[in-house]
């Protein structure tokens, strides 16, 4: 399985995601599995990257900034992120991003 | 402590590191943290983020692209990068971004 996000030649966007959890765990696995999945399937999506230890960090690649405006607007992500502020994230950052550059090590 | 990156409003930058590491850990933890703190001396320097799991993810903040290209440069940065590629990473991928626009959740 390659962790690492296929993206295509510059310039695309990205959106850093970086959040900080509750203790609530229920619910989190399935609905941030499901949205994955379903981000996969939007227009415009590009790859997705992701970690967690301390601080979480989600890293999704997008074609532009209407595909990027389209799922955060996703009826079933718009309920996600209304259970994220009030059931399992403590805080998060969100940054919308050009990437204008890339390389790679092998 | 604030696991989160304070950064200024945008537009700023931010260098996307995504790597996957070898067994090799001599050596590791003492040269990433001795380059945490080399980053935040360069000027320009806005803040860094990191995580990691199977992939690894660290996200530095800076002012612009000079700055970035500097810290690139930077002697002992270098010979980090180097031991990075022969010792610790079987791959990486680096993105250099424009933080567009960003917005938070507390």
């Amino acid at each position: 399985m390659n962790l690492f996000a296929e993206t295509p030649k510059p310039p695309y966007y990205a959106v850093i995601f970086t959040s900080e959890r509750t203790e609530e765990v229920e619910g989190y696995s399935d609905t941030s599995e499901r949205m994955i999945n379903l981000a996969k399937q939007q227009d415009g999506f590009l790859g997705i990257e992701f970690a967690r230890e301390n601080l979480g960090i989600t890293v999704s690649y997008w074609k532009d900034l209407e595909s990027i405006k389209k799922w955060k607007l996703n009826t079933e992500h718009l309920v996600a992120q209304k259970n994220g502020k009030a059931i399992w994230y403590k805080n998060y950052k969100t940054r919308i991003c050009l990437v204008e550059r890339d390389y790679e090590f092998k």
